[in-house]
């Protein structure tokens, strides 16, 4: 029997009403002839309940505000532990024969590092037994495993996505609908250019840089995952009633029919770029600094380094906002300690990074300049530039983000299929 | 080093505030030297809203209220899960090394029957490992355990007492401490009779015939157990402040060192009693009745059979309220398929049941015919009697409760120690 892995997210869960239109949606794949994993995230808002109250046990004692981990693994599962069982009884109500599963029945095990554990195993044989005794539908509660030491871990951000598409990978499931709270992937973000279209299909190379570059419909580690076991992922609205939508397909390349040579403009608003003025230009400089700043959990994007003059150089990065702190802290402690030797350390919080993306570069030259012509037919200037083989990246001044991602929206025609 | 079990309930865990105050209580067991296994309940209010969702589950289709236990079990356990994850982070922050225990993991095992689960076994090895690696206090989840299909269960009412208690005879601790809203258990309910007294200290036998005949401060089930293993458990209160409150100790006849010949006297206000009329009277009579009621879950408490008269009896027996529809409608099945035959079914539903507890009862006659004539003095019919070796019960009408628990107070002298 043909398997199908379905996931839905908190906002797609909130009430019992939305659990029930989960459920019907469900039960349609089910008439369809499919045996059927349901990965369900907690109802949107209690897992910030339940978080809260993990802050509130250190409030009178701000220096701890780091608490243990395998706590707060174990308080914060609970919240899918509770719409696994209540789809799965909504389920059953509809007469589809279902269950649910916690992580640690299936067991999804894991790495011990708890709060943004890894999946190492998922063990199919306990579900394909139910699957063997008329089970149809499995509710598998996401973002969450089992360590080695029998204790719950969680996976991190984005990690129910990760657990639908390891499921899919595990099962050899025909597919992975992901349902969410937006109809597909779009050019772009429709709230910033009102031109974006929906896309039919997407590769995987793609969607990853959409993804890593600010996209926010899928996680990237999820992408990641379904790229490297070739598991199809589908992308669509729980909202829409009709039971034949059809959201956006992630898939191989080779697959991808209908392609423009850019396939999107994604974007991150609060973005930092910090300059090290006057570093000593010489074997090792650039670990000594950014070894310290991955130790601080800084998540370095960017990185370019000036032209050398006199043996001293100038340093670039990027990073969040939120980061900003933390590095400045790395790095001033790093030169009190003589480990790093930089005159001053500039930093410019009010950046922005503006990606294009598509396969079609490859094969097109002539994309950068086209980028590189529409900023400055703006008066955009560009701040730093990456690229990879399928992406090219710029940081520019915030002020101008929406002005930019309109202006290479039309640029490359992203409005229709060319 | 000696081992303690405390139990905080639900009121006691409402809020992150109460969880200190908890775990402050806790911390002075540990400094006292004790290892402490701590069983928690859920916040007060919170398995109220998951079983609300559950319900809610089923609104659409009134034909199916009943779910299944096993999703029900899966959902309603979360509640416990949460508070113990809770309580172990503040014991750390208060620099006790504490750790959370969800039923699976200890593992407690039980039998399969869910929403009513009996405990089997609690292992000890699992939390004896973490307690010699430095581990001063075991969080368990209470309420909850594993069953052999590896599905999680819940005890049913009363359930965490009775997982407390259950802990405290496997690991031979050396009292069972149950935190609660009062400060121990009295002569009688103080809010029905102002003279109550609190008792130092209470035998097995005496707390488990008032916890059955409607004293609600422990459960029957945990009192049985602690009676089977002869643990000492203590009633005592989570909302006084003094580290030295002396509370309840529930122990062996022979270690209670000061006692009346009255204990005290309890009382349960929704009864009604029944009676069936002109029952034929021969043998298999009584398993022709009760059986059917057993089946439809009636809890028949008393049972009175009249005289016998041209082979014809009466027959009489006492049960709560909320169970005489399906009593009725058992019974009337039962009598329309010819297995049963009586004249007519006469329901009380405006009685209440008052109970005289005292193992001193056994040596001392003519208590029996003193709570008699009190009653009688008072003008109160007696409508149903029924007696065990150290407790004699009474159905009466409900309008003269108050005024029975208070006369009968006063007759067995129970405001003072004799």
């Amino acid at each position: 029997m043909p398997l199908l892995v379905m996931k839905f997210g908190g906002t797609s869960l909130a009430t019992i009403e939305l659990i029930k239109k989960a459920a019907e949606r469900v039960k349609i794949e089910v008439l369809r002839g499919y045996e059927v994993i349901v990965i369900v995230s907690a109802m949107s808002g209690k897992t910030n309940e339940l978080i809260s109250w993990v802050n509130d046990t250190t409030s009178e004692n701000e220096a701890s505000l780091i608490y243990d981990a395998r706590e707060y693994d174990a308080i914060v599962s609970s919240g899918e532990q509770v719409t696994a069982g209540l789809l799965a009884l909504v389920l059953q109500n509809q007469e589809v024969p279902a269950r649910s599963w916690q992580g640690w029945q299936v067991p999804l095990k894991t790495s011990g590092n708890h709060s943004s554990a890894r999946i190492e195993e998922i063990p199919t044989q306990n579900l394909r037994a139910k699957f063997s005794e008329g089970m149809k539908v499995a509710v598998v509660a996401g973002f969450q495993g089992l360590s080695s030491d029998n204790r719950v871990t969680t996976l991190g951000r984005g990690g129910s996505d990760t657990t639908a598409v390891a499921f899919a990978a595990a099962f050899g499931a025909e597919q992975c609908d992901i349902y969410t709270d937006v109809d597909g992937i779009y050019t772009t973000d429709p709230r910033v250019c009102g031109k974006a279209r929906k896309l039919n299909q997407i590769s995987f190379e793609e969607m990853l840089e959409l993804a890593s570059q600010g996209a926010k419909v899928l996680q990237t580690r999820s992408v990641e995952l379904a790229m490297r076991f070739n598991v199809r992922v589908r992308v669509l609205s729980s909202f829409d009633p009709s039971p034949d939508q059809s959201g956006t397909i992630v898939c191989k390349e080779e697959d991808v029919v209908e392609k423009n040579v850019v396939a999107g403009v994604a974007f991150s608003r609060d973005e930092a770029k910090m300059t090290l003025i006057s570093v000593s230009d010489k074997p090792g400089i650039a670990a000594a600094i950014f070894g310290p700043l991955s130790e601080a959990g800084v998540n370095v994007d960017m990185i370019v380094q000036n032209i050398s003059d006199d043996g001293l150089t100038d340093m670039t990065f990027s990073c969040p906002t939120q980061d900003v702190d933390r590095a400045k802290n790395a790095l001033l402690e790093h030169r009190v300690s003589g480990q790093i030797h930089f005159e001053d350390l500039v930093a410019d919080t009010e950046v922005a990074k503006v990606s294009v993306v598509g396969i079609g570069m490859r094969s097109h030259a002539g994309v950068a300049a086209q980028m590189f012509n529409t900023l400055k037919d703006e008066n955009i200037n560009i701040k730093v530039i990456t690229t990879s083989e399928i992406k090219i990246s710029v940081l520019i001044d915030r002020k101008y983000l929406e002005l930019a991602v309109q202006a290479l929206h039309n640029t490359f025609k992203l409005e229709k299929l060319i």
